[in-house]
């Protein structure tokens, strides 16, 4: 047992220290890096649609797509007129920092304003990594019900900014948007919670202005 | 490198050991077991509500329940008329067959006709992991998008059943139940596919009929 965590240590610090290889890589090209996660299906790549198409004519903008399997994702993103690169984890349940390393080579960083690294869906694993980024963006949405926050505490408590997504389908679930704030505020009191729709755009300017001030306050 | 695959080997050993153990008690105790698994928010609590609702008159069930944190989800079960045990992971992104081992303590298992496993909320680690079940059941709900069988294919590959839940939101979502059949056909092409609404009622009598007849199979 030991021997086990010694080895476990060993894997954590590599994994730390790519981290902040990336940290530096991203400070220094002056980019700002976003790392969204949540459940399979909360609507990450929508989002990054959504901000795609409303942002590209301010920022300069790039996306890493992290999924088991399939480049579906990339591809709506590249159709969305942005370039995204996707990584392919296997059964692989996070991405991890030597992946993102890896997918640097395919963009040019010093000629971006922003990245944004959407994770693997999963709102447990890619909790425990750090990418590098600025800040981690955790997304719920309204149909898988309002005790996420507490059921899934590491995930949004160590998020920058909460997205509840698909606010749309409030009055067709059982959601409790009372509930939800109250649960969030319990594990992280300060977070910004950020309500939209990516389907009917409600909302979504609250977001897009998170994603300018974010980036101003590099500068 | 070599020694951490010998210790990772040496892990998965002990955990299939467990697992076959597991079985093992199943078997004896002649009680079936289903190990349900999905993204956080899919409804595998509010199926098995559903279930014992609509079953306990006819079969003796039980449900252990995994979460990171609350006992939610037992209180839940509990409310819905029959016993429940809340294993808490802590991070853990999966139960263990040790876990479900150690939760056996609160059942009488000879009493049982059926006993439900509820893994974490993760579409990833849980399909990885063997608990002595003898059926795997994924879910997947509509508002999560039907691409989600070619995105985590390794859960539905494995899967003896296949759970579409939140049918009734259909209209609502971009979900087309043609392309989910065919992505989950491509990566398991015989499991049967139960489209049902855990809200509505529609179509939990061909869950039930599953649950009837996988039981009664044993014997």
């Amino acid at each position: 047992m030991a021997k086990r965590i010694r080895i476990a240590r060993r894997v954590v610090a590599e994994s730390d220290r790519l981290a902040a290889e990336l940290a530096e890589r991203f400070r220094e090209a002056g980019v700002f890096v976003a790392n969204l996660m949540s459940s399979p299906g909360s609507g990450k790549t929508s989002l990054l649609e959504e901000t795609a198409r409303r942002l590209a004519a301010d920022l300069r903008m790039a996306v890493i797509e992290g999924d088991l399997a399939t480049d579906r994702d990339a591809r709506r993103i590249k159709r969305a007129g942005i370039p995204s690169c996707q990584i392919n984890t296997g059964g692989g349940c996070h991405l991890s920092a030597r992946q993102v390393l890896d997918a640097l080579q395919e963009f040019q960083l010093e000629a971006l304003d922003v990245l944004f690294i959407e994770n693997v869906g999963n709102l447990v694993c890619p909790a425990e990594f750090d990418l590098g980024e600025r800040r981690r963006v955790v997304l719920a949405s309204t149909p898988e019900g309002d005790d996420k926050p507490i059921k899934y505490p590491v995930a949004f408590h160590k998020a920058h900014c909460v997205v509840l997504n698909k606010i749309d389908l409030l009055a067709a679930t059982d959601f409790s948007l009372e509930d939800f704030r109250r649960y969030v505020r319990g594990v992280n009191p300060a977070v910004p919670i950020l309500e939209l729709s990516c389907r009917t755009g409600e909302g979504l300017e609250g977001w897009l202005d998170w994603v300018r001030r974010e980036r101003a306050a590099l500068e």
